[in-house]
């Protein structure tokens, strides 16, 4: 086996990223090699890519990015048995202490130590990756091979869907970028009642109605909270699904949830929301919920059983496949607006 | 307003029942006279008509049976505000209450005072029937008509999927009358995973099949036990809806659950059933619940959601549609094992 | 039976309150009237007295105010059957419609059309009072007579603490009026374990000592998130129950809640709070409860066990008693900064 | 350090133990090396010195018993970073799997492929014993140390009392062996109304009573359902923690549970519990939980926090101390239905 391999990385604390020549990774007793085969960009990595300030206060240069994926397992430490080489796999990147208090309840997600892979440590866009075995997810061959590489942001649309009751739920996903697309097909597979969803760019709109979203509300040019309140009776909706990080969709997923209803945040606000704490959740009852990473492994359980049953549907969220060393014309495509996901292909795209 | 009414009746401690003629319910302040326009048969009426042990001991003759129907408010008591004549309504029959240990709890389907209409006062087989305002369900124009005389099993069956986490499970159905084939429909459009049901009846196991069953089982033919076991990698599933009531059927549906999983016990069984505590219960970690009834009124507000929505396609069971007086041939083809709904009509069969 | 009472009200749209000669009100066939025997004053009707905004929007005089209260049923309606006369009682004071989604869901506490005795009408700062029978609590003899008079804000206090789990949890209860005070008390009879407090005023810290508070904050002189951090191992607390509606405070204890944790908030701000989402909600993977009323009727049921099992010591919170006609000196006291509760007697002071 | 060890074994397929030398364990990168201070006696244990048909098909001599134990850190395996020589510890012997279905879903306690250390392989009757990293369990100061000898069998009380609500719940305790005994403090802390409890043993019932149950009841004499039903106004209790495996107390537990109450079962019937299945459990709506084990590490963090804020007093459960070489009088004094525990001390009892 090779030494030395491609790998896309940070080098520089500046913008921008760039293909590099890294050795393959040495693993230790309990980790294991996965080659990569497809690898996807998150929002996070624009994030790292244009070197913002939260960027600049997480990333340690030089680190390579990446942290959706899937792969065959190249080769496991001497302690690994549940995992062996040739597994179709992908995996949880948020490396978990054990230890703390917060994984020792089973809530490893936030554990307090937690690391990523493909941010505090090297991940996935190279030709391989060294993952530790607890964290790999062997994936079932009923489920289409290019979902693996999408599974950390479908994860997080589960995590968050299925934070509540969600079958006979009235449901209002703000914002549809990639994860509340996926949002939609997973309430709507999961026997939600009806989907509103609001969403500002036209092509994001558009793809919310083929997720399956039944009423897609354009809070630009309509009363979003007045459409929602007029349409449930004046009760509003059941669940919120907050994906969009913006103050404003926030404000108004609030005022169109109904009292005693629940209010899921993922999206990262990137400014202060003034939120009424009084009307919008003491006096309504209501019952927030922060939402971070995936819960691991329950959320991955409950994915892997939708995917598997042929539940989502989620072909029309995946657009170009190209070679990692492509990644340029990827990075631009996606800070453009577009929502789709994009696969890159450290080894080469496959026909398919 | 006539003064007296057909109704379909239980005047004598014996087998059989027949069309009488009985005064018009008068109504209390706090009731509503609604006229019946369809109502439809429940096992427990042909237990009734049989003249079975449980019957002898808890019908007080004379009673008019019936406690699935919809119909149109006829007029209300006085001190009634929320329903007016014209609305469409169905109703739970099981009048509690207010003010017991369980009542308090919100867990009034369980009152320690339970009444039953149709069982233990005057119901549904009838021109027209007296419902206390509270317990009145108006039904929304988008549910189609005739659903309105099934929501009583229907609710039966929702409240035992969703007496627990369903989306992502693995589901085992035990018994495909007609409660059994709505819990199937019900599991599948609240994202279960693949529903496993088991039962001897042939024509029933084809109704199971129409209503999204994914794997159906003959347990007189094959070892059902082995077969699911055998399809879940030997964990077995993770919830259990038991619907026959059958002793047999109820130890392959323990034998057939995960270690941790759920079993939801509706049905009825006639005669004791040797449960393996140890091995099935305890070891596993199992959660048993027994289930009666529907959740006043949590139940009737996912029901409603799940059929607004267009989630549940019912068609399937709906059989014959007659009037009240062909009441014999109705109870005698349901006798002979039909799994399907009869809806009997006291005013009249409308043309679709 | 006189046909008029002494009752003290609201009469004019501004400051103050003044005893009055009222009819005794008459009552439906669903109603009960109370021969009032103890009355409590709430922070409520401290800014109806004071006439502030929110109290110049909500309250149409002549009103009698008044909703913490216990007295001897005089009187039932011709349909009560579940309550009779002689039966010494309180009640829920907050009266649902019956029929909104949120009733129906069993969430009467937070009705769409709630209305509540003592604010949108006549209540029990008088001789009588007249309740609709569903909402009278009958009062076990096993419980100190007094404790009658304040089981409104003590239901408060049980649902704030009762929302999620409390065994074994470590918790911050920021601000000690009456209702953090009793909070204190019902957080140790379930089993929490450390208690943290945050509190200025001396008097209530010295109170919240007497209620069983582990650990007594001063926050104008201590800072109190290092000092919990610093006791918690960096973790931070698992509960945090806000009894304040203070900016300062609420944002001192999302500081100290632990990531996974739950922070029930029944404190009402009079400003708006600038919440540090990101990091103090979706990052933490927080769970946030907007509280409100009492639960109807398991907070009544939870707290009713808790008082008959002599759990709750409340004596430290029983300050004056006197005649409701000296109400002056009672509500100036309050004004003042005190923490207990005066009971008001309408009818008489009992020796004790 | 020595090569050679004192252990209590199970050398022969046949009834007793013995005392033998053996060889300090050897630990591989990711295991922990104990040397034991206190260890204490399970009912398992007497089964295995016994030798009855369970053992029989279960244990494969030679192994050293014991699986209740605290001690000190001799030395940790190259992998290992958050335990170090000199914490003082105790540990979870149940070792699960860590990629099963329910490993997955954080329910390890039910793992499929679970091995028991000093059942399955050697335990902690010796002066040393390994444990995996993982399953170690570092105690705080605050908690006397020689409750650290007996958290196994208070894990399996507190997993049982906190399967479900229990502040404010009425509860039947039904059996007071050790772990009967620890679940009655457990619910006392824990803001448990009325506990009552069932046990034919005149010392094991005064140990009740030592321990906060409100009611002992001996139900060889009285009549223990209609005491309970007599003083519930007819109701039952809320919560049922079966802990006999007696059939004749199973039956009285659920005939005393209420409808909707709960059932948690940890002890293990030697044979079949003819269960009234429809009218205990189904037409009652009540929850039946098979408890194992405990929850790992949820009931752990629990379990230290009622021990740290000094909510249990587990004093009088302790019996005897002596050295582990005196194991023939602990076992028979155990065989004669003595409730307490007896702490052996391999390597010497300390002075108090």
């Amino acid at each position: 086996m090779a030494a030395m391999m491609k790998a896309l990385r940070k080098i520089k604390a500046a913008r921008g990223l760039s293909m590099e020549t890294a050795p393959v990774p040495a693993i230790g007793p309990t980790d294991v090699l996965v080659r990569v085969k497809a690898t996807s960009i998150c929002g996070t990595d624009l994030h790292i890519y244009g070197w913002d300030r939260w960027s600049q206060g997480r990333i340690k240069p030089p680190v390579t990015l990446g942290h959706e994926f899937c792969g065959t397992v190249e080769r496991v430490g001497e302690e690994v048995s549940a995992v062996k080489a040739g597994d179709f796999v992908s995996a949880e990147m948020h490396v978990n202490c054990g230890h703390c208090h917060q994984c020792r309840l089973g809530e490893a997600h936030i554990c307090q130590n937690l690391r990523i892979i493909g941010i505090d440590q090297d991940g996935a866009f190279a030709e391989f990756v060294k993952i530790p075995a607890s964290n790999i997810w062997k994936l079932d061959a009923a489920i289409p091979e290019h979902y693996g590489a999408i599974l950390d942001p479908l994860g997080n649309a589960v995590h968050t869907v299925f934070a509540g009751p969600i079958a006979g739920q009235t449901v209002l996903v703000t914002g549809c970028g990639p994860i509340g697309l996926m949002a939609i097909a997973v309430a709507k597979a999961c026997g939600s009642s009806t989907v509103y969803t609001t969403e500002t760019n036209e092509h994001r709109r558009a793809m919310a109605k083929k997720m399956g979203a039944d009423v897609v509300i354009n809070p630009a040019t309509e009363d979003a909270v007045a459409r929602i309140l007029g349409e449930t009776n004046r009760t509003g909706v059941d669940v919120l699904l907050e994906m969009s990080g913006n103050p404003a969709a926030i404000q108004q997923g609030f005022k169109s949830l109904r009292a005693g209803g629940r209010a899921s945040l993922l999206g990262i606000p990137t400014e202060n929301v003034p939120l009424d704490l009084v009307n919008d959740v003491i006096f309504k009852g209501a019952t927030v919920q922060g939402i971070y990473g995936r819960r691991m492994y329950g959320t991955w359980v409950q994915m892997t059983a939708l995917l598997k049953a042929g539940r989502l549907n989620l072909e029309p969220l995946f657009g170009e496949r190209t070679t990692l060393d492509k990644f340029e014309t990827a990075f631009s495509l996606l800070q453009g607006g577009l929502a789709g996901k994009i696969l890159l292909y450290p080894n080469g795209v496959p026909s398919r």
